[in-house]
């Protein structure tokens, strides 16, 4: 079986991704997640930059990692400077990484325009830092800077570029499609012409996204030759994104016979990159492949019976095997086979209670006509089985609510100064409570006003917090009488949870989204 | 130069995608935008399946499209029935779309599994529905459902169903990889294999991006000979996604050599990839090639001096060939030229205003900036663009409003008592009114109480209508106390226009594009 190394440069490349900033600590967790997941080569920064990165090999330098060996990223010495007196390459050096990336330019129009030097002295540039590095006891990554421009260009030059990097003993030459627009078919000749070149040379890949098709480039780069396959975790990166490691791993574990982290640890995959996607503030976007919360969901009916009675028909790779699970998504087409299933997977078993199926499906249908959807709203969908399963027990009750929205003056289009006022009646056990919320829109004072009527009684509400509200307006009613469909997300240490509600007033859709929210918050931890 | 068809599925197989509905006026609407962008084949739907798409075919069969023709979607005939029994082959030909495509089973396991027939039935099913259709005089596409994994476990059954589609006249056979699983050396090696099987036969390719390779997929199908591109405008669909045919056209033009919408049309590429996305109630994400707000975005630093001395080093395309630009800002606003065409569509000469255009720039972008899009929103650029040349007389002044929603008992989830009711003061030249109006939501009960306020004075009012209510919270991610932004279209007699209103108040962004919504009417029909 081919292996293929693995190379992550999520820490470096991924972390230039607009939006992205990761701190020392994040850092280190991820190599600690990186490395636990079999990640052979974890690139973590540039260590002549800036403290944050330096920090970080001072720090890397003491954790006791599994298997994966740390890279410093850095560039060749520079132009009429000698390698053993270029700064950038002593401080690679002083890293204690034991892998060195160093990056150099191989097209022939950015050494004479971007770097203004000769083509001869790029040569000697690279020559000379590969073999500084080398002698100071580094393994030596050579990252072939807009090596597929520079070969369609002048192929020569190119080849020049490497085959000194190669002389010089680098332990692998990383060809990288910098602009990230190359096509596979263009990829694979030209890593196939390199390794026809170069042989016995270890090669590897590095690509960007501008044209969506990183991970085939990738891949078509494997087929060619290449063994070391570089990548960040979800293709977080500048511009569209660099080669999403974990899809490419999947891809080449899966479905093209090579061997990468091993089928035990790609079962970690989905959690990976959840955990990193955390990290950078961000969710995995629900179709990612692989690893997105879709990218094995079904809908419902017409599919379920057929995906029982042959599921390879519509799962390209089992869910278990990336650690990702099958949703059914509930939707006017659900049959019983599906919502059995997607019952189980919230915890409920509608086995035992063959009875029931037919009205809650029956339930579900009428409130899909109405405009309700279950699909990102598993919360109200486990109220709805628990109340037809006589297992729903209210936290409280409302008497009424009022909300009032005040605006003064015709404050033009930028104004923002209308304030408003949630007043609730509430009852919890005997007891009655009300209670008065202001926030800058009705939601949020309707939002406010609860939570303060309760907390006394549950004391858990503090710990919930709505992190997502989504309104959608349905156009079976035209205009502003349409129905209105609100879906609130929460979360607490445990996890997070969708609720629905839905009416033609958006004030009482938003509000039963709430209650949903709070109650489903209550009965998941067993109050 | 090679010509490949594009066929557009966004509102049949993208529809599939979790969280997107598309009302009837978004379908149309979504079709004159694909028919002026130059795509060939648009498929709207299953006939047979619901009203809204029987009204879309019936709605769509009067509009004067200038070049896209008009796919109704459906399955073979079923097992056992003659095809000109069969029911949904009647829906389709009664449909009236001049293409019909039909999708069939092509995997052995499939036919025998799933639809429990034999081999040799499948067969006929296939051979007799192409043939009555053709019979009917419509062009026929026949889509070889799990082509790939069919050609693959026995080659000979998926060459035989595809050679029937063909001798029975199909006039393009489109080889679908519906697991979406499948690699690119895979598709390019069994699309050459149909295409020296059945030479001169007009192929397709319709890709799902499950391996996060559907486009690379599509460009190694059209390598092989598929003339015919299948995909989704940004690749939404079911689990991960279509290919995004949008990628594809950029692809195919820009690095392939091949014709499709052609180089004018394909700066619109970015307003399209916009336009839809906006109907789906969606954002175009960020890192999308070539149409995200990040693809051509750079983090300045280390690469902007670079850039300038040579930016094909750093642009694998030229932003502006498909309507991009390379810096954050992503409107069709971005630049002068731009605006003073967009202004022309309105009526507004700004060419007599050179010294004005920047002013107005500045204020759209920071107007963005706070959540404005006025990609949908014609009437408030309209006005907004009135305001800074001094021709805007607004037709009333507010001096209050207080929106009060009341609701009583909990009444679960399925409650829709909850009344509103508005009170406005309002000032009209030196007149003031006081009106109330009454809606089952609160934005309901403000136009209630505008229009009432106004009526008397400009009882062209009465004309206008409302049609869409449109909400989209933007940072979705702070809850409840996040920025909304509201989309109303109104239309009368003479049209329809689109008003947009910002505010972390939901009731405020209403009002505010209410008003726009009926200053604009006024001042579109010159009162």
């Amino acid at each position: 079986m081919n292996h293929i190394l693995t190379y992550d440069s999520t820490l470096r490349d991924g972390e230039q991704s607009e939006g992205v900033t990761l701190s020392l600590e994040d850092k280190l967790r991820i190599v600690e997640r990186l490395d636990a997941f079999g990640i052979d080569a974890i690139e973590g920064g540039f260590p002549a930059s800036n403290p944050k990165d330096i920090a970080f090999f001072e720090r890397v330098r003491t954790m006791p990692l599994k298997h994966a060996r740390i890279a410093a990223f850095g560039s060749t010495c520079k132009k009429g400077v000698a390698a053993a007196d270029d700064q950038g390459l002593k401080d690679l050096v002083a890293s204690g990484a034991p892998i060195v990336t160093i990056v150099g330019k191989t097209w022939d129009a950015q050494v004479t325009r971007a770097l203004q030097t000769t083509l001869d002295e790029n040569v000697r540039m690279i020559a000379h830092s590969v073999a500084f590095l080398k002698a100071q006891g580094r393994e030596v990554v050579f990252d072939a800077e807009h090596f597929f421009d520079g070969y369609k260009a002048n192929p020569s030059y190119a080849l020049a570029c490497v085959r000194a990097a190669s002389e010089a003993g680098a332990d692998s030459i990383d060809l990288c499609e910098t602009n990230g627009g190359a096509l596979p078919h263009e990829v694979e000749d030209i890593v196939a012409a390199v390794a026809r070149e170069l042989p016995g040379q270890q090669l590897g890949i590095h690509c960007h996204n501008d044209s969506g098709c990183a991970v085939a480039n990738t891949l078509a780069a494997v087929r060619a030759g290449a063994t070391q396959v570089q990548g960040t975790v979800n293709g977080i990166g500048e511009r569209v994104g660099n080669t999403d490691l974990l899809t490419v791993i999947a891809n080449l574990e899966l479905k093209m016979g090579c061997s990468t982290v091993g089928p035990d640890n790609l079962r970690d995959l989905t959690s990976v990159s959840q955990f990193v996607a955390e990290a950078c503030n961000m969710s995995v976007p629900v179709h990612h492949p692989y690893t997105g919360a879709s990218a094995f969901a079904h809908k419902g009916g017409l599919h379920a019976s057929a995906i029982a009675r042959f599921p390879e028909a519509y799962e390209h790779a089992r869910p278990e095997s990336v650690g990702n699970t099958q949703r059914m998504l509930v939707s006017e087409l659900a049959g019983k086979a599906s919502l059995v299933a997607k019952a189980k997977g919230l915890g409920i078993d509608l086995a035992e209670h063959p009875d029931k199926t037919q009205a809650i499906l029956d339930d579900i249908k009428a409130r899909e006509a109405l405009g309700y959807s279950y699909e990102t709203a598993d919360g109200s969908l486990a109220l709805l089985l628990q109340r037809h399963l006589g297992a729903y027990r209210p936290h409280f009750t409302l008497e009424s609510f009022r909300v009032i929205v005040d605006d003064h003056e015709d404050t033009g289009a930028l104004a923002k100064d209308a304030m408003s006022e949630a007043t609730i009646k509430i009852h919890v056990g005997d007891q009655r409570f009300v209670a008065t919320g202001e926030g800058a829109g009705p939601v949020g004072a309707l939002d406010n006003a609860l939570r303060m009527a309760i907390v006394a009684f549950y004391p858990q509400v503090a710990d919930m917090e709505l992190v997502d509200y989504k309104v959608r307006i349905l156009d079976e009613n035209v205009g502003t009488d349409a129905i209105t469909r609100v879906i609130i997300t929460t979360h607490d240490k445990h996890g997070s949870w969708g609720t629905v509600g839905v009416s033609e007033n958006i004030i009482e859709a938003s509000w039963n989204a709430l209650v949903d929210s709070i109650e489903y918050g209550l009965m998941r931890i067993g109050d």
